[in-house]
C-alpha cells in the first residue's frame, strides 16, 4: 500500500465522518445518518478481521514487548498476613449477619450492561465495560445492590434477608493511600419484603452497630436521615421538585466541604436562588434525637406533607433504636443526604470518631465506615410488570475496616499467624527424609496440622528457626537413636523445652498439649 | 463516501494484508514486516478514533432498548441453598490445605493483558478482555496459576506454599448442564521453592487424595505421568522435537476420544508418519505402578536420556506415595498428558470412578475432578533476569464437586439449612411488636441467633410455619398473660413441646438446650 493510497483512505474516512456530523447538525433522519455510519463501521470491521487473519493484534499492546511487572492500576495483591487480618474481620462480620438470621447468595462478577444502565446517575462513567468479543455486552458490577435487585426480580422473590461479600469495580481515580481502590470488597446485608414501617430498617442500624462494636475499632456515630424529610425541606425552601435530586447531591458533599462551598455550588452551578439556599443551610446544620423532631414540627416544615411523613418514620425509628440499645450511637442529622439516586426512605451512615479533638476541642471525624438506606423502587425497575419489592439495606466499608485493623495491629505489634501448623517434624541427622514423611503421615491421619522440610537433609537450625518465625507450637525431632528406641523428642517452641516421648503415644500427647493451648 | 471509494479502501486493505503474508512466507526481515503491519494498524486506529469522535459505538449494543432479565451467558447466581453446600465443601477443602501448612493470598480479578499473553497456547482466544476505556489494557484472569507466578516474581518470593480460592473466566462454549461455566471457582494449592525431587510433588498428590477422601464423593484414581517420559516416548518414536508439544496435546485428548481418533489427528492433521503414531499408541495404552517402570526400562525407551530421568522421578514419587498412604489411589498412566504448555515435570489428574461398570464389566470414569503438575519455568517468564522459581501445584475442580455434592444431597433428601437462627421470637396476640423487640435484644446480647417477624401483628401460624420450614430449634412465645407473670413459653419446634419458663432465666435455659443439641 503506497503512502498515497493510505492518504486516500484517511481523507475518505475523514470526509465520511464530517458528513455524519453535518447530517446530524441538519437533523437529517436517523435512518439516513445510520446508513452513513454503517459504511464506516463496516470498513472498520474489515480492518479488524484482516488484522486478525494475519495474526496481528489491534495495536493496543505495548509494542516494546517489555513486560511491566505490576498489578492493574488501583488494584493490589493481598499478602498472606493481610489475608489473615481480612479473614478475621470478615468472620466477625458474618457472625453478626448470621446472628440476625441472614442467608447468603452470590451473583456473577459481570452483568449484561443494560442491567447496570440508568442506576447510578453520574457515576455510570466509572463502570468497567468488557470488550465486545462477540455476543453480549457486559460490564463489571459497580456495587452489590443493583445485582441483588436484579436477582430478586428475576427469581420473583417476595422476601429475603441476604448478605453478600464480594468484590466490586469502579474506574475511579483511586487514592490507594486512603484505602480507596478500583477493585474492592463490599459487604452488604439487605432485607427485601413488604413489612411494617421501620422494623427491618432499625435492624439494619442495629446490625451496623453490632459489627462496629464487635470489631472494637473505636468510637462511632450512626447518622440517620430520611429522604422524605430532605424533600420536605427542599419543598418549604422553595426548590423546584425537578431540582430535588441535584440539590440533594450538593447536600451530600457536606461531609467533605464546608457549607459555604456547598452553597456556592447550589447557587452558582445549579442556579438555585440564594434565599432558598440560605434557608436550606439553616436546616442542614441541625442534628439531635427525639427533641429535634418536635422542634422541626414547630417550623414551617410542618407545612410539608412529605416532611411530616418522614418525621413520623424518624420518631418510630428512634423509639425502636432505643429498644435495641443503639439510640446512644444514633444521631438524627439533617446534613446526611447519601449520594445514590435510588434511596426512597430512611438513610444512614456510620462515621468513626477519633478520640482526639482538634484545636477547637471538637471531635475529629475520620470518615464513613458503613452506610445504607431504604430503596423501594429498584426491584420494580427490573420487573416486567414494574412490581416493586421494598428493600432496605446496609453496606460495610470493609476495606476501610481492614486498613484500620492492619494499622492497629502494626501499632500494637500484634503478630498474626498466616499458617496454622501445629507440629513441625524435624530430623537431627542426614538421610531421615522418609522417616520424617512416615511421621507426618501419622500426624495428618489424626488431623494434626503438620509440616516438614521439603529438603532431603535440612539443617536443624533452619528447621527450628522456621518454627519460631511462624509460631508453630511444637517440633518433633527424630534421630538415629530415637528411631532405635522407638521414641521421639517433643520440643515446645515457646520455651525450648524438650521431652522424650514414646512414639506410640506421640499423637495422643500432642493432642492433649494442643487442647491445653487453646 | 461513495461505494467505489469504499471498494478502493477495502481492496487496498486486502492487498496490504496479502503483502504482509507474502513477506512472511518469504521470511523477510521482521523490521520490514512490522513496517507494513504498522500501516494497517495506523489506519485502523484512525477509524476507531473517528468513530469515537462522532460518538458512535462499534455496533455492539442492543438497539432495541428492551431489558432482558438474565445473567450473562455461561454465568449463574448462587441461591442460598447452593451457597450453603459451597461453604460446606470449601471449608473441608480449606481444612486440608491448612493441615498441610498452607497460607492464602488474593490477586485482582483482572491483570494487565501482557501478563497473560503467551501463557495458554491455543486457549488464549478464550480470555475475556476489558474494553479499552483509556489507560491500561486489561484482561480477566484465565486461571490462578499465571497470576500466582506473576505474584511470586513481582514480590521476589523464594518459597511459598499458598492456596487460593477465587473465580476465573473463560469465554468457552459452556455446557452448564455438565457443570462447565464461563465464570467458575478455582481452588489451587501451589508450592514454590527450590527443593529436593518429588518431595513437594508427592505432597500435592497427598493433598488431592485427602480432599477427595474427606468429601466422601466416591471412588477415584489419581493418574500420574511425567512430561520427560512423554518427551522420551516421542523421541524414541521418531517425533521431531519441534512437534513434541503439539503431539502431546493430541495425546491429551485420549481421556475423551478413542486412540483411533487421536491417531487420525496425529497423522492427518499434524502430518506425523503413521509408524511413529503406532509406536506412540503402544506406549500410551500402558498403565501400572512400580512394575511398569521396570518394564519400560526394558524397552527402547531406555535409549532416551529424558525418559530415564523421568522414570527415576516416577520411581521416587511412587515410593513416597506409598509412605503417604496414597499409592493405592495412584496409577502411573502413560496416556495422561495435560493440556497446558507450561508443565515441565510430573503431572497428575484425579478421576472419579463410578461404582457401576459398563457392559464389558469395565469401570466407568465420570471425569476429572482435580489436576496439576510441576511448572519450573513459569515464574522465570516474569522475572526481568529470567530467574526461575520451581513450582508444583494442584487445582481442585471445585464446581464439579459442588454439583456432585448437590446431586447427592438431593438424592439422599438431605435438607441443608441456609440460615443458622436458633430462636424465633413470636407473639400470640396483637400489639406486642415492641415486647418482641425487647426480647430479641436480650437474646442478641447473649450471642443467641435470633429472629422475629418484621410485621406488627403477624399470625401465630405463619410464625411457627417459618420456624418449621427453616428448622429453627426454638420459638419463644409471648402473650399478655406471660408478660404479666414475667414468664415466656419456650417451644421446641421438632416435637412442639412447650414449657413455661421465667423470663429472667430464659437466656440461660436456651443456651443450655442449644449446647445439648450440638
Amino acid at each position: 500500500m503506497s503512502s498515497e493510497e493510505r492518504e486516500t483512505i484517511l481523507s475518505g474516512l475523514k470526509d465520511q465522518c464530517s458528513l455524519v456530523q453535518k447530517l446530524r447538525e441538519e437533523k437529517a433522519s436517523k435512518g439516513k445518518i445510520n446508513e452513513e455510519i454503517e459504511k464506516i463501521k463496516n470498513l472498520k470491521i474489515s480492518f479488524d478481521s484482516q488484522l486478525k487473519a494475519i495474526g496481528v493484534s489491534d495495536g493496543s499492546e505495548d509494542s516494546t514487548g517489555k513486560l511491566i511487572l505490576k498489578t492493574a492500576k488501583g488494584t493490589r495483591d493481598f499478602q498472606p498476613a493481610q489475608m489473615a487480618v481480612r479473614e478475621k474481620v470478615l468472620s466477625k462480620v458474618i457472625q453478626v449477619f448470621k446472628r440476625h438470621g441472614a442467608e447468603t447468595i452470590d451473583t456473577p462478577v459481570f452483568e449484561r450492561k443494560d442491567v447496570l444502565t440508568g442506576k447510578y446517575g453520574e457515576d455510570s462513567k466509572l463502570i468497567y465495560d468488557l470488550k465486545d468479543q462477540g455476543g453480549e455486552i457486559l460490564s463489571l458490577r459497580y456495587d452489590l445492590t443493583v445485582p441483588f435487585a436484579r436477582y430478586v426480580a428475576m427469581n420473583k422473590i417476595m422476601n429475603i434477608k441476604r448478605y453478600q461479600i464480594s468484590k466490586v469495580y469502579r474506574r475511579d481515580n483511586p487514592s490507594m493511600a486512603r484505602g480507596r481502590f478500583r477493585e474492592f470488597y463490599q459487604c452488604d446485608l439487605d432485607i427485601a419484603g413488604q413489612y411494617d414501617p421501620m422494623v427491618p430498617d432499625v435492624e439494619c442500624i442495629k446490625i451496623m452497630c453490632e459489627i462496629l462494636e464487635d470489631l472494637n475499632i473505636g468510637n462511632f456515630v450512626i447518622k440517620v436521615n430520611h429522604r422524605l424529610i430532605l424533600d420536605g425541606i427542599f419543598e418549604v425552601c422553595g426548590v423546584d421538585p425537578s431540582m430535588f435530586r441535584t440539590i440533594c447531591s450538593s447536600v451530600d458533599k457536606l461531609d467533605k466541604s464546608p457549607w459555604e462551598e456547598v452553597k456556592k455550588e447550589m447557587v452558582e452551578e445549579k442556579r438555585l436562588d440564594e434565599a432558598s439556599a440560605d434557608k436550606i443551610g439553616e436546616f442542614v446544620r441541625m442534628s439531635g434525637k427525639m427533641e429535634l423532631i418536635d422542634k422541626l414540627k414547630e417550623t414551617n416544615l410542618s407545612q410539608s406533607k412529605l416532611a411530616m411523613e418522614g418525621l413520623e418514620h424518624m420518631k418510630l425509628l428512634l423509639k425502636y433504636a432505643e429498644i435495641y440499645g443503639c439510640l446512644n450511637r444514633t444521631s438524627f442529622d439533617l446534613s446526611l443526604a447519601r449520594g445514590l439516586d435510588y434511596y426512597t426512605g430512611i438513610i444512614y451512615e456510620a462515621v468513626l470518631i477519633d478520640q482526639n479533638t482538634d484545636e477547637k476541642g471538637e471531635l475529629i471525624q475520620v470518615g464513613s465506615v458503613a452506610g445504607g438506606g431504604r430503596y423501594d423502587k429498584l426491584v420494580g425497575m427490573f420487573d416486567p410488570r414494574k412490581r416493586d419489592v421494598p428493600c432496605v439495606g446496609m453496606s460495610i466499608g470493609i476495606e476501610r475496616l481492614f486498613s484500620i485493623m492492619e494499622a492497629n495491629m502494626l501499632k500494637e505489634k500484634t503478630k498474626i499467624r498466616t499458617i496454622e501448623t501445629e507440629v513441625f517434624v524435624t530430623s537431627a541427622q542426614k538421610n531421615l527424609l522418609e522417616e520424617r514423611m512416615k511421621l507426618c503421615q501419622e500426624l495428618w491421619k489424626c488431623g494434626i496440622k503438620t509440616e516438614h522440610s521439603y529438603k532431603k537433609n535440612p539443617k536443624m537450625l533452619n528447621q527450628l528457626q522456621y518454627c519460631e518465625e511462624n509460631e508453630i507450637p511444637f517440633a518433633v525431632i527424630i534421630g538415629e537413636s530415637e528411631l532405635q528406641n522407638g521414641t521421639v523428642k517433643l520440643r515446645r517452641i515457646s520455651n525450648r523445652e524438650e521431652t522424650e516421648v514414646p512414639r506410640s503415644e506421640l499423637t495422643d500427647i500432642i493432642k492433649k498439649h494442643l487442647s491445653e493451648l487453646m
